[in-house]
């Protein structure tokens, strides 16, 4: 063993579900949303979560350790950021897709090994069930999962607002709009765009409750459709965020023909996920977000921006090119 | 919501479990080890694992992209640190106590939120079952168990063999010695001592199968016991590592009382432990060790330095220190 080699960065990546469970339990619980209302002390919070005295400090100082709390003398208060995205009360929340983290993934993403030996997922498919099914029959689920994808999709969405030459067009809609954050992000950069925001019907009062949050709804309204079963509505741009990663290669390639069809000629596709870097070597998280589609899907995979060009010019595409957006995400546009 | 604040560390520690569970699954199925015989492609990864096809590139690409795999174009291999600490059959394999994460622990913390409600152990010990008798029951689980304490451990013992000044001392005994790492390394880097490790019956032939592989078999011997049920032996310097915060505080005082009473006048206690920083925001790893205390254990608990050195005074120690280690190791020395 060569003298110079130290296993530390070995340990904190294997122990790292310490510290992940340590926060993703905090936000189950709502700790972060009470703090919002007033400090509490260590007492204070084992009394409110009726919390056995024994790990109470542990688990507040942890917290502390670990950047996602404060400690004033004996009381405990959210750092900024937790105060912006972990507090329920806030329209800027962002813990509904970390709470299905604490309550679902985490557990299922123990079935890896399974998954890899089986090439299916291991979610609540496993005993029969659907995510998306299970999700969109449960209005309380979907209002979490939708504000948890706003969360996943918000600082995409404004850095599309910002790189996308929309002067150019006129009109636009968000496929698989979920809450609207895309469109709402891109409404309120662009006062010349009408826009609109498509998903299953059951989104459409959480969809329109958020546009109207932002007193959008002249400029945003929302189609109603499947699809996999109806005609994406026509528009000068079409987007698509967090959707092409769902499917499998045959599924992903309707969509973009779906896409296309729609499309004026002129008119330009902006598909957005974690895509993954050409040579495979460097977007982590887009290639976990690939293994997290094995966990959570029948067929879906994450892609890189070369596959993406690919299938758009196989569906007659002109002009295709990927753009960064921020952290793990990229943009792939392509030109009718 | 102010606007230069964002989620990004929230959203990298919520989703750490991603990265962790791919990282201990390799290590589980013994990948690492594999690859340490031959570099292999993703065909020949899958044929011999017997993996489905649809996800082995991206959980090898992840690892990649992770630091945690190297790929020569079609080829993946162990990086230096993976081959190094991640090869099963090299001495310095430190993956014993990862794969007891993947099996065990990964999946034990999830009930974190029962753990902080109830203050009992969220283990085996839930339906009955207790961590060491059953790992002490099963000759293969103590061996993987004491081999992956020694990769925990060997840092610290390498830092003590250094840091404490041993030259004024001619005997000690290692309590809870498991395979041995402490003794040898001290050992080896000081030829005037003679030292031994006490533990339980069923760890004797790995300890001394540990010694004799560095030819130490002279100068370092195995002593029975129990340090509940039988007196610890005495020596000069009586080192008790990775064992005080296991247990409950009248078992720590205990504990440290017995050791007391075996020391001569002059003579030094050093307990190492991922010591907590007196202030209690610092030393995350200490303060999740701590946490998974409750997972594990009944009543153990991690501890500051100030609270270490105020039981080693009230057992009669005249002299105590802390004094840092690697990482968030540190010792605590009591002179008697």
């Amino acid at each position: 063993m060569a003298k110079n080699l130290s296993p530390d960065r070995i340990l904190q990546l294997g122990f790292g579900f310490w510290a992940t469970k340590t926060l993703l339990t905090a936000i189950e619980l709502g700790l972060y949303t009470e703090l919002a209302r007033k400090p509490m002390s260590a007492e204070e919070v084992t009394k409110h979560f009726q919390f056995h005295p024994r790990s109470v400090r542990d688990f507040l100082d942890a917290l502390v350790a670990l950047g996602m709390l404060r400690r004033n003398g004996t009381k405990y208060d959210n750092t900024p950021e937790t105060a912006a995205f972990l507090d329920r009360s806030k329209p800027s929340y962002m813990g509904g897709m970390l709470e299905m983290c604490s309550r679902r993934l985490y557990k299922f993403w123990n079935d890896l090994p399974d998954g890899l030996r089986t090439g299916k997922p291991q979610n609540e498919a496993k005993t029969g069930g659907n995510l998306f099914e299970a999700i969109y029959k449960d209005p309380e689920l979907v209002r979490g999962f939708l504000s948890g994808m706003t969360g996943l999709s918000i600082g995409a969405a404004q850095a599309i607002a910002k790189k996308f030459p929309w002067k150019k067009y006129k009109t636009f809609v968000d496929v698989g709009a979920a809450q609207g954050a895309l469109p709402v992000q891109v409404a309120l950069a662009h006062r010349h765009l009408i826009g609109a925001g498509y998903d299953l019907p059951v989104v459409e009062p959480i969809f329109m409750d958020y546009v109207r949050s932002f007193k959008l709804q002249d400029r945003l309204r929302f189609h109603q459709g499947d699809f996999f079963k109806d005609p994406i509505p026509g528009a000068d741009v079409i987007v698509m965020g967090h959707i092409l990663h769902d499917w499998n290669l045959e599924e992903k390639r309707m969509l973009i023909q779906k896409v296309h069809a729609a499309l004026p000629k002129g008119g330009a596709f902006v598909a957005f996920d974690a895509v993954i870097d050409d040579d495979r070597k460097k977007n982590a998280f887009g290639l976990l977000m690939s293994l997290n589609m094995l966990i959570e899907t029948t067929g879906g995979f994450d892609y890189t921006g070369a596959d993406c060009r690919g299938w758009m010019k196989d569906a007659g595409f002109r002009q295709t090119r990927v753009v960064p957006l921020v952290g793990p995400d990229a943009m792939v546009i392509g030109i009718k």
